[in-house]
């Protein structure tokens, strides 16, 4: 037997909604088989950012023939639309707000599709709610093998957000905080590409508000206890922690705070 | 192959809580070909019009054959009995509580049994536990193809709890706030149906505690943001909104907060 | 067909973390025919102790030939050991570092091998993410059939951490609230066991802080509304709750917080 289709789901309905069981059941009352994986439910409410990046960092772990499903969707019943989207390494259904934009980084896709055909959805469509009732639909039906090209015009570009780029100036980058995790590690979009010239000894200072460290190492275990360390994280971004607590709370960091690293 | 049978897991146990853990390794040990959904873990202790409501906007949309096990239990281990009870779009293993009574608006029953039947139990029971040691093993049993008349004796009623229902009198209907999702968004107990024969335009006035809007409209971003807006939500209740914010926060409301409309 | 592996999460990586999400990723791109279950991913960051109880109550319930991975390690990247452990309830994934110490309680491992070979893990293995890059490419890999004893050379002993265990001397019995669940209930260390020589009526009282409650109930509604109670929990451990409310809030009583009995 295959292996059942995978269907993920990437939502702001906070953990354990009953708005994420909703898609679920659409879901598996048109395919039973499928195999569904929550990737995150706590995308804070409308953060499309937020969610483009948990979706970078986690669905291409997943096999190519999954359907990424993303539902963080400020605009929904009006005039944004939704999208099929195809990469080398995975499918996905969302609304055109900017959800795939930090993935796009990561390669073009092989095919977009304008999502319009309504005999692929639930009827009624609550106008409220497409999650439920045509993206859940739709991802189920692609996932029995409905050609994608069905599902509405061809096109050729996806709107994407102003992403905080960090900024490289000779010996100085300029960047911020991009995501905090549960243990309150502070991940900036400052990349390990943009440090490979500058060195990784204490001759390199890395500030974040007024906080200073220096120098950049591998885990956090290679500093003292309560110490501010930077490490490059496990998606290859600048991180700073406080070894064995939380730097969020200790520091009173937030996303978006400035971070520098110069040498 | 036949598709694997679908057991739903709704508790107040808190998400992620490994009570919900223990229930799914005993379900699994009994029948390890289930399809286990969780469709809320996050009920407010002992609540059971909440789950309620959620078990009517979720379990119908599952497929019928699925079994939909709900624990939301403030008598466990008393004189309050455990039903298996049969509706033509779903199977439900709880507690004699009123947990399905928003689900009885829809239909009537085909089948009610008192489970009592303690071969088909863990063995042996804990008093505060019948989630893991009685609604658990049952459900992985019915999944095998157990028939439910071995549970135990039929009968034909349902415990019912006061449901706070909304009321209509003239060109005039007071409700209440229900429910409160991730958003904020204000979920009432006012039905799409009480209100058609109302105006839709800014001849109909909808007040909450002290805060007024005119109109219903079709979904949030029909007004400016950060304007409370009334729409019909997506499982056709009357909802209120702050476009683009909290209505929660923003209005500081809570679930019971007297709505009313009129025109 | 035979039934698909099972494969348990256990993380302190917060509920719906997409650090979990990329676990899952990679189990599933391994082998996309596992099961995934999360016990729990609310183990308080870097808990252990904590960490040890969740998996004692849950992971034997399980099918024995579940894989179990946990991830609470605080030392992360530094010199602690990844282990694969054989118990005769189930096979575990997690760094040696006490997580497996309740259930070492239980019975002897029939194998522990310290996982060192690479050419099993994800590569290149990010120092801060051994969950993502070690753990769950081993376990998807054991889920496919590979032998255990390639994953590294064989040992005896695993590490073991001090447990807060309840202490009896004649007819008095010292012990501390261990873990305290979404309804606030107050589950202690002291063991069914250890009562059994007691009487159970108002002879015996037991101390929680300053707060005393005399006779140990079988279940809560055994006693009046907003009372303070003591039951044996499902687990087996001595249990105080306030019927029908929260003892956490009501009596201010924390993890560590002393509980004594005494006849």
């Amino acid at each position: 037997m295959a292996a059942q289709t995978i269907i993920t789901l990437t939502t702001d309905f906070g953990p354990s909604s009953p708005y994420v069981a909703a898609m679920k059941g659409v879901i598996l009352s048109i395919n039973p088989d499928v195999k569904l994986v929550d990737i995150c439910h706590s995308i804070p409410p409308q953060q499309v950012l937020q969610a483009a990046q948990v979706l970078a960092a986690t669905t291409p772990l997943f096999p190519n023939e999954a359907i990424h499903v993303a539902v963080v969707d400020p605009g929904v019943g009006g005039s944004r639309e939704i999208v099929y989207v195809e990469f080398p390494w995975g499918r996905y259904i969302c609304p055109d707000n900017g959800l795939l934009g930090r993935l796009a980084e990561r390669g073009q896709p092989s095919m977009i599709v304008t999502v319009v055909e309504e005999q692929f959805y639930r009827s009624p469509v609550a106008p409220t709610f497409h999650g439920r009732d045509i993206m859940a639909p739709v991802a189920a039906r692609l996932s029995l093998g409905l050609n994608p090209r069905e599902l509405g015009p061809p096109r050729t570009k996806l709107r994407q957000l102003d992403w905080p780029g960090a900024v490289k100036v000779a010996n100085r980058i300029e960047g911020e905080v991009v995501f905090i995790d549960s243990f309150g590690n502070l991940v900036t979009n400052i990349t390990r590409e943009m440090l490979t010239d500058g060195p990784t000894d204490d001759r390199t200072a890395i500030h974040c508000d007024e906080h200073e460290t220096r120098g950049i190492f591998t885990t956090y275990s290679d500093q003292p206890s309560m110490t501010l360390v930077a490490i490059i994280g496990s998606n290859d971004f600048l991180e700073l922690a406080i070894v064995d607590d939380n730097a969020k709370i200790m520091l009173g960091v937030e996303v978006g705070s400035a971070v520098d690293v110069s040498w």
